[in-house]
């Protein structure tokens, strides 16, 4: 029998969010190794457990230290917030089994992404077709990012912004916004929600001539609606309509 | 106090992926609304429940139920397989409440999506930006859908595409595939899992050019790769690479 590595989709953060299958794969691997903001939020599942916590940025480090402990004959949990395989831990880990064709058996258990966790806060905004796109530009090309963006405003599609703003790189929002003006209505919502379905959740709904006012940070989700998205009276809820008619 | 609406995502279908929150959501409630066939997959949950259960494209009168139900003083818990935001039943609950300015307590529960499952039991395809869309056009025109398909091809995102086929419309995915062949490679990875995470689910690895020959059905998740998305040597795992340097 080979060994296992989980990786693990621990959703937006909060318990009650957290899957069963994700909870198990916790209870079950005699090791956890994660980004520690990560291992933070799950402390109450490692009670006596081995644990490896490291740092941002570490994430090559991380995969060979997890293969590292299952070959040494250890059940490995990874674990990543959301779902691990979006901007999460399961890509990565997935190609260094590959590049090493190590002797694993790899589970990638899925887990509620930040993007509809940041959805349920606000409504209804990902009703319809929707592209997911990261304004992180560390490992991809800002051009590439850029001609995504230009391209979701041309499709009319929802779009959703993982990591939308760092001290790093604090004008990638207001391009990105520069672009979706090309194509939108300076009226079109706009949702920022800010620690979805984590302690300190706070959310705001503008609009996105004026979204780069809003406080924005690598711990927001900002979701940009289509152009039949609108925002109910009391203005609390925001929501792209699939089509259907009352 | 007002009365009590829960739009509850069930995840992919097996209990193990249902978010705590969203069993709370259930035990809470004491009146359960759906489409039959997910009210089938949590009848472990509606033991001595009010339950109503209705058929495809009743949507609107599910919601109309649901209101009346709230509006006499019970709560009720509409459920949802998948993220209910994702082309479920929260956008038109939330538009229903809205048009009626019914005064009712509203709380959407993320689930694990139907694409974030299907993802997880391929690799982890959805790694860089993606967009979703789904094919169905009996609420979306299909010259929409066909200029979404084309600005995802022209953005290279990767491609979830939901309700990839029917017995009504056996060719949008063709068409839906020949739009992609004027980005990307014949050879581009493709994916296609039916019943994501629920009793008999099925996968299968293929490619662009060759992906309509298989079994794709209205329980079907397909995932389109970008120009990066590579298959293992096995042939098992489908990854789209975030970049990293090993």
């Amino acid at each position: 029998m080979s060994n296992k590595i989980w990786i693990v989709g621990l959703g937006p953060g909060l318990h009650d969010h957290m899957t069963p299958a994700a909870q198990d794969a916790l209870k079950e691997a005699e090791v956890v190794v994660g980004y520690k903001t990560y291992i933070d939020l799950i402390k109450f599942f490692l009670i006596d457990k081995e644990v490896y916590a490291s740092g941002m940025r570490k994430e090559i480090d991380r995969c060979k230290e997890v293969l590292e402990i299952a070959n040494q004959g250890k059940s490995v949990a990874l674990v990543s917030s959301g779902d691990a395989g979006v901007y999460g831990m399961a890509g990565i880990m997935l190609e260094l089994v590959e590049s090493e064709q190590a002797d694993v058996d790899v589970i990638v258990i899925p887990g509620v992404s930040a993007a509809n966790a940041a959805a349920a806060t606000l409504g209804a905004p990902l009703m319809h077709d929707y592209c997911v796109i990261s304004l992180s530009d560390l490992l991809t090309d800002w051009d590439i990012i850029k001609k995504r963006i230009a391209c979701a405003g041309e499709g009319d599609f929802v779009v959703s912004l993982y990591n939308p703003r760092s001290k790093g790189r604090p004008n990638n929002i207001v391009e990105a916004r520069d672009i979706l003006l090309k194509y939108r209505s300076p009226q079109t919502p706009v949702g920022i929600v800010t620690n979805a379905k984590r302690e300190n959740e706070s959310m705001v709904i503008t609009d996105l001539e004026n979204m780069c006012e809003e406080e924005i940070n690598m711990f927001s989700m900002v979701i940009i609606g289509n152009s039949k998205t609108f925002v109910t009276e009391d203005g609390t809820t925001m929501i792209t309509p699939r089509g259907y008619k009352l």
